[in-house]
């Protein structure tokens, strides 16, 4: 997997951070915040916070004792055990986009269904800069939504060899989760022991966690089943405009999420979450690859690490409609400050247009190449006496060319990244291959690579216990 | 104007400039560079450098003392006054991209004509994000060679109040430059006192700097107009295929080219340059927006800053024929470490298209709709208490919305940088206007901008005396 060897770029001062710090304690012992479960107030009232309601008021120092609890990094298991992934430290992950009801191939926009779940877990499985399809890479709308997590866990599981993400709906969504991945990795002690799942636990944000993630976080954490503590904060709606009171609104949030896995399960695996952009305030709309959210993001890496926690944030984000210049370049304005930030997990990695809305076939090939030229830019130089090339200057000398160099012959097969989308072509050339701009070149590269798929090979009798397992809990749901 | 006053991004260790700093010395002392140019040459002989036939061989300490002469930062003069750019330390310059041969419009790419000179002159004067037009913003391929640098001139000055760049096609144009600079700023004292030009003197990579050129750079150095000496490397044909070799054949050639000026006239405003991209080593084709280009341009700012001089670089470049999501990601991916490396003097910021060969109406809004976002992105955040907003949160509380508080209604004009390209519309809203992509929408604002264009004011007298000027010498060049 990629290790960002690069330097991180830090923004925040000592004088920032300490005010920040400062925020954040003053909100979750002045103001609060919400949790809508009784296990979770009765964990924060046995360990001697204040609890009104349903508000919890907290001592900071408390919170930063659980914090210390959780490790700073830790594995997630692949069923290919190449395909492990290590969260934390330099490692950086990336998952596919998560949530879209739609869909978007060519200039059709379209319900998402059960076969385009299918053909972007393939296409995840394709890509090797992806090390996860995610988990819902788009909401099957054609199957019954009691039982639809039984099926996109089944195609995450079987069609890819990769780690998958823990279905989050409800508490019963979880628990089919943990007992289908248990199913795949042979019970419950091997995933208690290196976990198999990671999960996005998000916050009904300004400051409130409800019932139904809590019961998934819950699930999850008991289980040492990594989750993903998410403030989801478009700032101006769940939070106010400033950069700074959206960061320690995060913090807050973030810091007592985790603070709840660590009296579930002391040392259980969590990541400090961050979903953070702005909307805009004459539409309200929201929108991605912001500066703000920019800044944001270079923030959050630089607090997560102060936390001693792996990060999760980033992604490729846009509000764009289809895969055109402004998906091109929003996408990357999200996805740079991602590496520069050294961001550990990253979701929305691929196929994400219409601020969230769509999952876009050409979208999802277009972030590919963006993660695949980022991992080659984020990779340091070597720089020593060799690297130099004095040898190839002596032969060529002045105003000559290298092409024939005996040090270019040697090298010219990998010295370059060699991108699969980009055209350098000439016009003409251009011209005569059709003049397909990206999105359509793109569209051809999905094509081929779903022709191309093939399963990654799985013991028959694990898939059929899985079979068995959704026919008969389908059934129970009454689907 | 812009000054990046966030951190600048540095990636190369002590011990790595330390060895660039070797591989430089080895190449100016063992392997030299060639100068096409008597005077040049007569110059070093004088300095008691080695000279054997067109070559000189340095004494590295001996560059160095004269790259000490020369200003870390200076001044380009302005018509308008509170146009005038400052060259270096934390600001940054911006102008338009310079050389193409063709426009594209829409569907259609054309040969460049002075109208379309006229036209992206009047666009850099209306986009206040840019500080220059530059100089040869497209060729204009309808106007007779021999006097198209006075027409070009003549352009830049009146169409627009920004700064411009000299022609340096040879010393004959550069004296017509500096000639007709001196009508519009009123004589050459107040342009040797404030240099009113900058000029691109490109390297013939490897190591030689060719007559015409040098013509140009002697003009205008004596002149006290600023020079821009520019190693042209595109890796695996004008240097060896490894980034350190290049690294230390720009700074090789930089470093000669700027020893020159300061024999020719000590302390004269020069600019460490870098054009640093790769070519595809199956095609041959130039490369833009690359990873080994990003990862060329964050070194070089870190090397020029080294050698304390302001530094040239970066720019929206690509390969794509275009105004794609390939053009989008492809030039944000070299403007993103642009600001990073803190770039002092940015050519080709707006414009760029098909590896340079196409100066794009669409691409021009849409680079200057990047430089308006990274310009928000690379201020730095205030972190105080009131930003904070506490007291918003002690309004809003748990699970509520920020968008009636008092502190968001304070503020919710100015508080998120508002693009004026990117669309957030939800779908149904995007298609009844019409489902334009960024391209058409750009195409749009461009019309706009050239519909709304008003000319800078412009005293009578002298832009009478500047048409005389290129009447009479259009006549003595036989056009």
């Amino acid at each position: 997997m990629f290790r960002n060897g690069m330097p991180r770029y830090e923004i925040l001062s000592g004088d920032a951070m300490a005010t920040l710090d400062g925020g954040w304690r003053r909100l979750v012992s002045e103001i609060g915040v919400e949790f809508g479960n009784e296990r979770a107030l009765e964990l924060f009232r046995q360990a001697g916070q204040k609890v009104e309601d349903d508000v919890v008021r907290f001592d900071p120092d408390f919170l930063l004792e659980q914090v210390a609890k959780a490790p700073r990094s830790f594995d997630i298991q692949a069923r290919n055990p190449a395909n492990t992934v290590h969260i934390g430290d330099d490692a950086m992950a990336f998952g596919a986009v998560y949530g879209p009801p739609f869909v978007r191939e060519g200039e059709v926009r379209r319900d998402a269904s059960m076969a385009d779940f299918e053909n972007f877990t393939k296409l995840s499985q394709s890509f090797s800069v992806l090390d996860s399809a995610g988990g819902i890479i788009c909401e099957p709308e054609n199957t019954p939504l009691d039982s639809r997590h039984l099926d996109m866990t089944f195609a995450l599981q079987t069609l890819t060899d990769k780690i998958y993400m823990g279905n989050v709906v409800s508490g019963v969504n979880a628990a089919d989760t943990i007992a289908m991945t248990e199913i795949l990795f042979g019970g419950r002690e091997t995933i208690e022991k290196t976990p198999a799942t990671i999960s996005l636990i998000n916050c009904n944000s300004p400051l409130r966690w409800d019932e139904r993630m809590l019961e998934s976080q819950i699930a999850y954490s008991e289980a040492n089943q990594a989750v993903v503590i998410t403030p989801f904060i478009l700032m101006g709606a769940m939070s106010p405009v400033t950069i700074p009171a959206a960061l320690t609104q995060q913090i807050a949030e973030a810091l007592t999420g985790i603070a709840l896995s660590q009296l579930i399960r002391p040392g259980c695996p969590v990541v400090f979450g961050s979903f953070l952009s702005n909307i805009d305030m004459q539409s309200g709309s929201p929108c991605f690859g912001t500066p703000e959210s920019a800044v944001g993001l270079l923030c959050t890496g630089q607090i997560a690490r102060h936390f001693g926690l792996p990060v999760r944030s980033g992604g490729g984000m846009t509000s764009s409609q289809t895969t055109d210049a402004q998906a091109g370049y929003e996408s990357l304005m999200t996805l740079m400050p991602t590496f520069l930030a050294g961001i550990n997990w990253v979701m929305h990695s691929a196929g994400w247009l219409e601020g969230g809305l769509v999952a876009g076939y050409e979208k999802f090939v277009v972030d590919c190449q963006l993660l695949e030229m980022l991992q080659q830019e984020f990779t340091p130089l070597e720089i020593d006496e060799a690297s130099l090339a004095f040898d190839a200057h002596d032969e060529v000398r002045h105003g000559g060319h290298f092409l024939g160099a005996a040090h270019t012959m040697e090298r010219f097969r990998t010295c370059f990244y060699r991108p699969f989308l980009n055209s350098s072509d000439n016009y003409d050339r251009w011209m005569r291959n059709g003049a397909k701009d990206t999105s359509a070149r793109a569209g051809d590269v999905a094509r081929k690579k779903l022709d191309e798929y093939e399963p990654p090979p799985l013991d028959d009798a694990i898939r059929q216990e899985l079979s068995e397992y959704v026919t008969r809990r389908r059934r129970e749901l009454g689907d």
